[in-house]
């Protein structure tokens, strides 16, 4: 199958851009003078719905017919993709059908419903969730949103790359967080097509770090009971964004719990932003690699904000 | 006296411009529709240091000649005022020394301490602080730059709502939190010059309403025994902006602590930023008065962003 092209980004970006907030980069001394490197972060925390996930879902809906829109659409998430497809589909003018575990946070369910979506409970796990998702695909006739195993996600998600190379040109490194690998085989693309000169690392929690040994196996290695706090990297490779990333991402760093905490901290206190934990992974990654990263220029692409202020962990 | 002028404001807008951020302002759909009024929150909590402060610290500090400054500067201050000179002082190449009480708390000393300052200690309370301050002074002929009471800092405090003037014009209201009042009496005198359309309105916790109190008294009402999380907003008014404030502020809104800590989660969650305590006290007084503010557009000073995140209010 031929790889998504350098004008099907283009075209997302153009496609999304009534849509979607051009997110700013902010910069810190302080975080300089500690990593001995340069940072851009890309604040995808300001992004409607609080995650770049928005790109990527009014990218896949709006490529869609009116024929393949007109039941709806549906997914299965448990966080940022859920709000960001209900959003998305809410401006659109179409219903949205979001199978969410039990167990997924109260205000992100109550988030969803804010936009309008029908939410249908699961039980949690995957298997679970597809099976409730096909009910629901097979009661309603909704055409299914793929969280990030879609080229149209991965093309929408490439946009933030996008915009950060036309902002902050000439970066030797661009890190994002993996989990499902949407937003990684999209910037590794941008990267590829945009500013060929730097290079597209992946950043992983150790405790589901499924991307890495999946880039040492040469193959998906599924991520099975993953641990950690970054809740937004939990999902595994798929068959889509596998390939891209074993063909164009560098390595991928893995960081460990303390280190992304610390990091998350260091984000709220010196930038003043509020960022999720699996947005504080490639900063963890760069204070933990410092000697790949002095004196180089960084872009880190904030991947989101949306957290429960009742439990956050600070000490 | 001759009031402050608007030529002294430019002045000062001027005299700080290379060494302060124009920070960025904020806005929020959800916010709006919540509030029913169009809010235009200007971010201080990305000045330098965190804080509106360093505008004022900036243009007293470079205001002074030479002469005055050959000996340093110095000030009492648990708060911004301390960082923000420090830093001042910094840049300028002269040495800062801050008074601070012994339970301040700990990161904004190690600020002031990473900014290259002198602390000195001294027993919490104003009379302690002033002795302290004194025996500084005679000892090293430092200048001493009051955090509020001063027509200098008043005047680096009025180049924020000149900014916000400029970037959001036509402002019904413009609402900044009242502590000893150089924010709030330079906010006052901008608008009065710059905006004259616009009605200015003051913010204070129920907790430390001294500022409320003096202007139903007509005179400066002490703050004695002040409760509020709002740290930023214990002092009293002083002889220098009572009367700008007495003049030129329309009201003063009071509101309680929960609504403080509600209005500080709300811009924590939507606009996901990190402010401090003090700085969500306008929010919550427009959350608190519904009719004044419906269909309104409001300039909302953020006033900083610096809280120790591991005694967040959040449960």
């Amino acid at each position: 199958m031929e790889a998504l092209s350098a004008l099907a980004i283009k075209e997302a970006a153009e496609r999304i851009a009534p849509f979607v907030h051009r997110t700013s980069i902010l910069t810190s001394h302080g975080l300089n003078l500690m990593t001995g490197a340069e940072l851009y972060f890309k604040c995808e925390n300001f992004q409607k719905v609080g995650a770049f996930k928005y790109r990527g879902a009014t990218n896949a809906l709006r490529q869609l017919t009116e024929e393949q829109l007109k039941n709806g659409v549906a997914t299965h998430s448990s966080g940022n993709h859920a709000q960001a497809l209900a959003l998305a589909a809410q401006l659109k003018g179409v219903p949205a059908y979001i199978v969410m575990p039990e167990n997924a946070p109260r205000s992100k369910k109550y988030a969803v419903l804010g936009y309008g979506a029908h939410v249908i409970d699961c039980e949690p796990g995957q298997i679970h969730r597809e099976t409730a998702l096909d009910k629901v695909i097979s009661e309603t006739g909704a055409w299914f949103i793929h969280p990030y195993n879609d080229r149209s996600i991965i093309a929408g998600q490439a946009t933030c790359a996008l915009e950060l190379i036309r902002d902050a040109p000439h970066l030797d490194f661009i890190l994002a967080p993996v989990g499902g690998g949407g937003l990684l085989s999209g910037t590794a693309l941008a990267v590829g097509y945009f500013s060929p000169g730097s290079r597209t690392l992946g950043a992983e929690p150790s405790g589901a770090d499924d991307a890495y040994r999946s880039l040492v196996a040469g193959k998906i290695v599924l991520s099975i009971d993953p641990k950690t706090i970054a809740d937004g990297l939990l999902t595994s490779l798929g068959t889509e964004t596998f390939p891209i990333i074993y063909r164009q991402v560098d390595r991928i760093l893995t960081v460990g719990e303390f280190a992304i905490v610390e990091a998350m901290k260091l984000i709220w206190q010196r930038l003043k932003i509020v960022v999720e934990p699996s947005a504080a992974v490639p900063l963890a990654a760069v204070l933990g690699n410092e000697e790949l990263f002095r004196n180089k220029k960084v872009g880190i692409i904030l991947s989101g904000g949306n957290v429960d202020l009742d439990k956050l962990p600070f000490k």
